[in-house]
């Protein structure tokens, strides 16, 4: 039983926790917050044994009435693994405690990729991150194209990426986050960070990505051009993406047309904060023209990234191989409409 | 075992299926669609049976593999009680075939007040529905009123009721409702239809509702101002509206500051679509001056209505008074934070 | 010829050089800015001095090839009066500087009502700021409160006012502010800040005002209810104020239905920037029951301080009395649709 | 004098209309509209003879003191060309009565290409429509590639355009579309309809275009990749697009990020209605890798086809070569920043 603490239990903290709870081979010895809001209290009421990172204000969960199971060290010393789900650039100066304690993390993508010795995408390189003691999921952009392209790559070799990638404003409690009424380039310097991501973890891949920000919060939205070194047909390689687990193509006669629809799918389907782990290609936007393959992708940024991370515990504790992880990390969430 | 056939499986119609099907007294004989979209899938995945809504369809289904349980007809023969989930103005048409089949019928607010002979709040007029042949819960923003204005009303008077109801645009996958960009209000007329509506349950209330829409698609807010007939305090009618099981007191300390935060705080405690039964009314907002009482409540369109439905099918079937139903529903549904 | 100086050439900053370059008995000495952008260019493009407010940042003014007509001090001996729209909070730091050089000086309602000795609305309370040393004009929300509120206090008499004001959350162009999909009462609490700085410039006013934020840009709305001493007839209440010039009538019937629709209608009468300086009240909004008067108005944050802050230069020095002034005013900038 | 009538006073003939008046060798003989709203009204104060467009409706003008200048027919009969800016699909039905008067007509994009003998934009196929009854203007986005793309195919041969189309949900004032929080690909299908808008007058253009809507009302946002035959710089790519006059390059440094910060700008400068007929590139986005161009470009829905119109008319008068008539309209209108 790998033992895994999570240090930060907001959007994507809370989302691995339950995601490694329900792994037959992990479970959760706690989770780390710093304000003793009404998160924290649900994390409690989940039955996760809070630890406050910010000793500080110990005080103050207690006066809440908000159980605390110890001090933010022995999280990080009771966990093979620690999965830091912190702020973009805060994971970082955890990294002498981590090490100290000698515990393993898996960063999420907001650090800078020389946090750990390797950036991780479970279909691309997981064998990359095998039994090292740190790695990092790359963004949840990142992901989304890693798991497209990667297929492509095995089955028809590519020769360039251009990626146009349209991201939410801000996730949904994010209220100080713009803009209202806007379409911002952003940056607007080509290519945008994401390339370099993506190299991280594809290091030859010769790709080009453009960031444009708009005013909506559920998921961003990719359109992508594939340059291929094959020319097949649009139903090939809708064959190719479907027989990806992480990948879900959408039917337009389903009457699911926009991101708004693919969640109140899920949401209709019972799961758990509407989360979307997978990759929604829509089928009917699948075109091949001369071996240039297009298509439109939606990324849940909340969730995509934490099947993910879960794999990342298992390829720094040498658990399984890369194959046998995804599928049992996908079984237990059930991933795959 | 009350049986119950839902006409419209859209947006409240899967809600109502869900909340009968989770009571101990009443049973799903079956939903109609009109669409053989993926909420007809869906509705079949969960093991309700299907019947068409429009005959001429019913090809379309079968030949999407969603199964077919039978004609329209059919349906509302099943039910003691038919909940009318149509959009506005469509239930109207199907009065004389309700009627026909000895059904009773249960319509929404969308419909004209006289679809039926009485309009319904279970908090508010309950028994004026008791085994009649049909009644209409009034519209979701009629309702969060009446159940914050009918305790209100009970303890201190009410002089006159002053209500700015800021509405959202659409529904989260209403994708071609706006505004994109601005703030209508919506009707320019005052009072809006709100009043009349609430007046439907409650003859005698001074009551003025302006209406105003923005570019929001998760919760109603309401303004609410209240000339009460004595001057409590503060805190006093806290405690009151805290007595309420439909009504939620947030406390802005619990960092749940607005109509998102609170939609989070739902789902992540495991609610099914992130349903919100209840009024949500910021306790710090609450406000008495002069008798003059103040106050914020948030008010879930797609939920509100849910458990008064349930309520109304009880009340046609007269098999209950208002307070056990009310605290049935309740109890197997999970209202109350 | 009064001179004028202009600290912060932002939104409020540019729209006040540009009204008091208008007036007759007014001239602009010059303006200041931080950043030698495309607003610093334009200012000087249309022939205004331009002085840069960081020392420090000199250079970067001339390397644009932006010219530089001196220091700040310079610029605040220069005039008789400095209007100060530099961003909230700030105002107060250049209050030394400002006593230093004899300058009277009109801050914003961004302001703590005591950075100067009166706050000023032209219509309210001109002539408390006559010949004084420093007046701070309201708030856009709170101007445009005291403009309605005025003639129906002087006509009817006011027993008490309650408003709920439906703020847009951010300017078009501050494209990191939010919130992107939600409803904010902003405040929670209750009253909003309003209600104190109306009652800073009508102490005897009871008065309740609540905050709601939402993702729009372009205007504010006010949802306004007060209960008169009087009780008039509708049409008398909009005679009443379609004699007040910087109020204007909206007719449903012009089509003019919304926030946007007004700001098109500005537009297309040549009006630069779609600066609307009247409380735009809808007509057939204005209800009036048993004494309790409501209404809508829409309030252009950007512009409807403007003409008031050419007025407060007027008090300072003495020049006029406040309907001399006002009338000067609004003749200068075609207020008034 | 060439003399012009408007069919349509809405966003794009309003626009037209002040245009043509611009021009030193047209005139406007009257507009026509279908109701007598704030438009209308608007059109007979700048001085356009107004010829209601429904004779039914002649009497509603009148009755609210908007004067009428004639019938409809009269309208087309006093035009050399009719400039028709219904809405999409109307003009077609306009087509005979255009020819039974002899009247030239310049469509817009809206129309289906074979209701005209041509597409048309000024830049890249003037000579086609020359001394022909009709031409069709192209859409707004493809006007806005046609101008980017025919001096790169001139300069260096273009193997291949993909763009990504990110559109605007609606205009200002249309506030009954949405999306209002959502990211929808539009259509599915790929490619959109603008890549055989854009083959229309570019017929042997290897082109797919993505379109994709988003909640916000201001600019469409292009994400352009184009294939060259040659693999200049970026710098030398700048210095061609900037030698176009209806391509703007953006500088980052000026502080115009984002598409409102361009509107701001404009309307800064005293532009009527916030007009931007260029496309505007952004400067550093601009990247060149093995010849294959990237670059984000914002066009202004309601401006950008206006220039083009006008050009249209001279190209169907036969009264000057393409180049004399785009410095004709440059000049007169002030476009180029």
């Amino acid at each position: 039983m790998m033992t895994v603490g999570v240090n930060g239990y907001g959007t994507i903290g809370k989302r691995v926790a339950d995601a490694v709870s329900a792994q037959p081979d992990m479970r959760v010895v706690g989770v780390s917050k710093r304000s003793p809001n009404h998160e924290a209290r649900a994390a409690t009421e989940i039955g996760y044994d809070l630890y406050p990172a910010d000793p500080d204000r110990t005080d103050e969960f207690e006066q809440r009435g908000i159980p605390v199971a110890g001090s933010f060290s022995e999280l990080v010393a009771a966990g093979d693994v620690v999965v830091d789900a912190t702020p973009s650039g805060v994971g970082e100066t955890y990294r002498d405690l981590y090490k100290e304690h000698d515990t393993s993390v898996v960063y999420q993508g907001g650090e800078d990729p020389d946090v750990a010795p390797h950036s991780f995408n479970a279909r691309t390189n997981y064998s990359d991150s095998l039994n090292s003691t740190a790695t990092r999921v790359v963004s949840c952009n990142t992901t989304g194209l890693a798991r497209a392209v990667t297929p492509l790559r095995e089955q028809y070799g590519v020769q360039s990426l251009d990626a146009t990638l349209i991201r939410r404003g801000g996730d949904p409690t994010q209220t100080d986050r713009g803009p209202i009424n806007d379409i911002l380039p952003d940056p607007i310097g080509v290519p945008s960070h994401h390339a370099p991501d993506l190299q991280a973890i594809m290091p030859d891949l010769d790709v080009t990505t453009k960031g444009v920000t708009v005013p909506a919060t559920l998921m961003h939205l990719h359109s992508v051009t594939v340059s291929l070194e094959a020319d097949p047909t649009a139903a090939t390689v809708r064959e190719l993406l479907n027989d990806e687990n992480r990948i879900e193509l959408i039917s337009t006669a389903s009457g699911c047309q926009s991101c708004a629809e693919i969640q109140e799918y899920v949401l209709d389907t019972g799961r758990r904060r509407g989360d979307v782990w997978e990759n929604c290609v829509w089928a009917d936007s699948i075109d091949v023209s001369d071996g240039r393959l297009s298509f439109f992708q939606a990324i849940h940024q909340q969730a995509d990234v934490v099947p993910e991370s879960v794999d990342a515990v298992r390829a720094l504790c040498g658990a399984m191989d890369g194959e046998e992880s995804r599928s049992t990390t996908d079984e237990s969430l059930g991933v795959g409409m």
